[in-house]
């Protein structure tokens, strides 16, 4: 069995972190798979899919220490385009998409772990995240 | 339904980043998906699969700013057996894959995201990428 | 055809770098696969799973640089509630997961490719990886 989902999400912040765990696993609620797969990929260049523990803190630690790897500015070619090029910086670091294992219709995640939407260049409206299972 | 394609890529520089985007998605052309995923596996552990904007600007400032992150000699123990370690410390950084969703035979991309095949250490012929897909 | 299965893995050091590419085939021995893809995901916010070459200074040269990348303290927040920030910043960059293809009942790697478990806040008893296998 092979099923699509479009999940939409409007940021407020410019770097702002979602954890959209509920709302993925609540695409499952109604289907039946007892195994299998689900693929979260977010059809933007300037956001990512994360997994790890939703810890207020832990969050501020990780936007300040994504900060110190891409500076906000570094005469950037893409500037001069487009004033956004540090946010699809950090976007090739982190990634556009997550694999993760389903179980019993539940995503088969860690205890600590949690899913997260990454907007890198916000606030924007409609971001579009496209979610497809493969199970059984 | 599971198909498999080999897709083969000769590189010309010692970094290079390359639009793959059509050449996937002529592999889906004689398919007939109308759901799925695919799966882009670069079976090299000194080259990488991103998505992010085609845009020579960016993709001068990503190869600037990875450059930054990753020194292109540092004492490296690796250099002393095969002189790249670069190439492999960004490969690690990056990844070897990426999956992508499929919508009516075609990779369901956002607007402005392209997938690149990069080379960390070229140039070198005959690279090998595994499409795996996964449909109905 | 969906298999999954888990691996169960000690770890002696803080930092460990695990090859885990036989215990993977192993797990595909008695299956029936042509053709398909497996997912490798890990079950904690503090461990990754890369693939790269299996050589011992890359190996150092790769432990060494995601270090200067991610220092071990930094004023980070969340070490005032577990002394582990740092190996959560490593675990955001790298990636909990893995999707690899399945060639005739095994892994469809290149020559130097090889699958770790990277253990970032070890040691630990029974970290948990869960493997699923999608393949005709």
């Amino acid at each position: 069995m092979i099923i699509s989902k479009n999940l939409k999400i409007d940021t407020k912040d410019n770097f702002q972190i979602i954890d959209i765990t509920k709302e993925i696993n609540n695409l499952l609620n109604n289907l039946d798979i007892s195994n299998g797969i689900l693929n979260i990929f977010s059809k933007h260049s300037t956001t990512a899919i994360v997994i790890n523990e939703n810890e207020s803190g832990l969050l501020n630690d990780f936007k300040k220490s994504i900060g110190n790897l891409i500076p906000e500015h570094d005469n950037y070619k893409h500037d001069l385009i487009d004033n956004n090029a540090a946010a699809h910086l950090k976007s090739f670091l982190l990634s556009s998409s997550e694999t993760i294992p389903i179980n019993n219709n539940k995503l088969d995640l860690g205890t600590w772990q949690s899913i997260f939407f990454i907007e890198l260049d916000g606030p924007r409206k409609n971001r579009n995240i496209k979610v497809t299972v493969i199970g059984e």
